[in-house]
């Protein structure tokens, strides 16, 4: 789609972002998204603002937010000492699901890596969502790696 | 093992890191260490050094450098705000392995994530390494997720 704009969040869209963190299958069973928008948000969101290496972007069309997700720039010594971008949180709102703005999303995200002098961009995907697998692997990623993750027992 | 060291690495450390990442199969293809240690190391040493979202670490064993690895504390809106850790660039000296050295490396990082307040720790291996998705396993992370990689053209 051409007419999608991309931009750095701001504190005034955080609801809508959070909305459709939560309005996704298994999202759902994770977020918490009462009528006021609990702390925890805030303050991580205050956080991400602040660091110069995490771009929490969102995606407008005519006004609307449609879409969001964060990449992140991570600086190894590995290859050379290269720098990483990260995908995640990426959500398109249900009603606009099959239209293309995945696609768009990560054509920005793979320009915005390269821009930034990126020699890789990744992300980790459930194993669950076949279909998020397909797209990833229409779009050149290869599932090269195991996604190994150990809950923690703060959460 | 008990009287393993841990620490953030100086910059004195770069050239024994460096002789570890290499000192690997896969790492052997894609690190560059000449005697004079290429430069692009020492200017992602300094960016590394200076985020404070990042831990470069090293492991002391009687003196000698032994193991060392990259975490990195990324915040993130899911999970209702939650702070992941994300383990990276994990080696150990190839003479010092089979001692147990891995599992106290994290014994270590899970410690620190935990003290960090993360909800989770995460990894990617790739899957050409099955020792070390089975190793990891043993300690209780779960392969849930694919880990989809795609190389730019800056490399």
């Amino acid at each position: 789609m051409n007419n999608l704009i991309f931009r750095k969040a701001t504190k005034n869209d955080l609801p809508d972002i959070v909305h459709m963190l939560l309005d996704d299958t298994l999202g759902a069973m994770r977020e918490n998204h009462d009528a006021t928008l609990p702390e925890s948000y805030v303050n991580a969101f205050e956080k991400i603002q602040a660091d110069p290496n995490q771009e929490l972007t969102v995606v407008e069309l005519d006004g609307e937010l449609v879409a969001t997700f964060q990449l992140s720039f991570i600086q190894y010594l590995t290859y050379q000492g290269g720098l990483r971008a990260q995908m995640e949180a990426v959500r398109t709102k249900s009603t606009y699901r099959g239209k293309g703005i995945g696609r768009s999303v990560f054509n920005y995200a793979i320009r915005r890596a390269t821009e930034k002098g990126c020699h890789l961009i990744q992300l980790t995907t459930d194993k669950r969502r076949p279909d998020a697998i397909r797209f990833y692997e229409s779009l050149g990623f290869v599932a090269s790696h195991e996604g190994m993750k150990l809950t923690l027992a703060n959460f």
